[in-house]
């Protein structure tokens, strides 16, 4: 099932893409695609006949409300760790976004003031549907898993890397995490491990990768994060980009300036476009 | 004007102290102390002679409601680098918590499955009231803030610097941000910079400081953060803690074990006290 959310930011309707990818209310079903829809499991309660809405011109919003954070994995593919010179990570690399980043798949996104390296990455964004604490085996994580959708996990390297510290405060300029344009239920994706990312700046292909190459799988991402801290329903994992980014070309890395128009997309799970704004 | 939330955890109902010091029960005059109430400058609002709730037992949860991130400065006392063997950071270190670690102010603390280095952090939490974004100056910022309250940024030192890239990974175990007891108004709080800070361990004095040797003052992180993220009312910032962690100390380190007792105060902000237990 593609569950998402429609409508003016901050009003959003829950809807539906059916299997003939019409677009349906699910307003009058559920009150949203929300921790609390997502912790009862709530998919296989969707009746038929659902009132179709008009697609046209209408704002396709973040599939999940209410998220409550974002645990990001970085270094987490073994061509992008070699491209920003890192070594490939002995356990998961952590950071966190603030849910106040995400915005719909096709929204602007806003190169922050003061930015030279805003960057890109598509990422596969994985959904908690159930409440995980210490989590015995990665095999288990599995039904802690309500879906999976389109993230794109924009960076500030300078501010990331070169302004003292942690990563965060190049993750959390406002507008800094589209999410969607669906959520695509677990039952759907039967093999996270083997989907096709792709990225284009500009029509021009920069990332071109497969979840199969990620050094820490979804399913051990959850296991581990679980060790740490309670991942709730409605969080979101980022859970690392392939190689391609600006940041790993030669000089002059080919950072985004406004105008600029970035497309994503991951095998079944939908694509995303963004123009680029000053903010 | 001290505003608080009392009754059991995810049922609490707004409650303010008065001037005497007693607990009076304000839910039939706001919904709760909340981004919106914030956002409106709310305290003004409140009538006189409003019911009294009997303190006795009543559990005094977190003092505001869905905060939406919580932004944290590291190294931000002179002292308290230098003890970590760190130099004084050139601007500030940020790090970040999600709001789910919030718990009361006597609320247990849970030592998290595998830790051998809890750690204690007494700080300065300022509340956000109004959207800050790009602010020009450190005096602009003040007319931001909601008000402060006493917080707990507890801390898994072996998670956050030993098991591999960034600090978010020993920061984000669960009920590892006590916050409260209250939400003292910003007009209470004329100067952030003079305020004492006292923690102790098992009624051992662990940590002395005051907000004046921060590297970073209160206005000065507000603007700064303001360049990187929005801050919006709800939203919490962890100001950095003062010397005196367990980190700082001479082998063998004493951290936390399951049963010891943490109380911490800020001069006019109340006190704090967790008894700590195995996860």
């Amino acid at each position: 099932m593609r569950l998402l959310r429609v409508g003016a930011a901050g009003a959003e309707r829950p809807a539906m893409l059916d299997g003939d990818g019409v677009l349906r209310d699910l307003s009058g079903v559920i009150a949203d695609v929300d921790p609390a829809f997502l912790a009862g499991g709530g998919p296989a309660e969707i009746p038929a006949g659902l009132p179709v809405l008009d697609a046209d011109g209408l704002r396709i919003g973040p599939p999940v409300a209410r998220i409550g954070k974002i645990v990001c994995i970085g270094l987490n593919y073994h061509d992008h760790a070699a491209e920003t010179g890192a070594a490939a990570p002995a356990e998961p690399v952590v950071f966190m976004k603030a849910p106040d980043t995400v915005v719909g798949a096709y929204d602007d996104v806003l190169i922050p003031r003061g930015s030279v390296k805003t960057d890109w990455e598509v990422e596969l964004a994985v959904i908690i549907g159930r409440t995980a604490a210490y989590l015995d085996s990665a095999e288990q994580a599995k039904e802690h898993i309500a879906g999976y959708a389109v993230v794109h996990d924009v960076s500030e390297r300078a501010f990331q890397l070169e302004r003292g510290g942690q990563w965060d405060k190049g993750k959390n300029c406002a507008t800094f995490n589209p999410l969607g344009p669906w959520l695509v239920t677990a039952d759907e994706v039967p093999d996270p491990q083997n989907l096709g990312l792709r990225l284009r700046v500009n029509g021009e292909v920069r990332q071109t990768g497969s979840t199969k190459d990620m050094i820490f799988g979804v399913y051990e991402v959850v296991r581990y994060l679980s060790q740490f801290m309670t991942l709730h329903p409605g969080d979101v994992i980022n859970t690392g980009t392939p190689a391609g980014v600006a940041l790993g070309q030669p000089e002059p890395k080919p950072y985004l300036r406004p105008g600029d128009v970035v497309e994503l997309e991951i095998d079944g799970l939908g694509r995303q476009r963004q123009t680029f704004r000053a903010a």
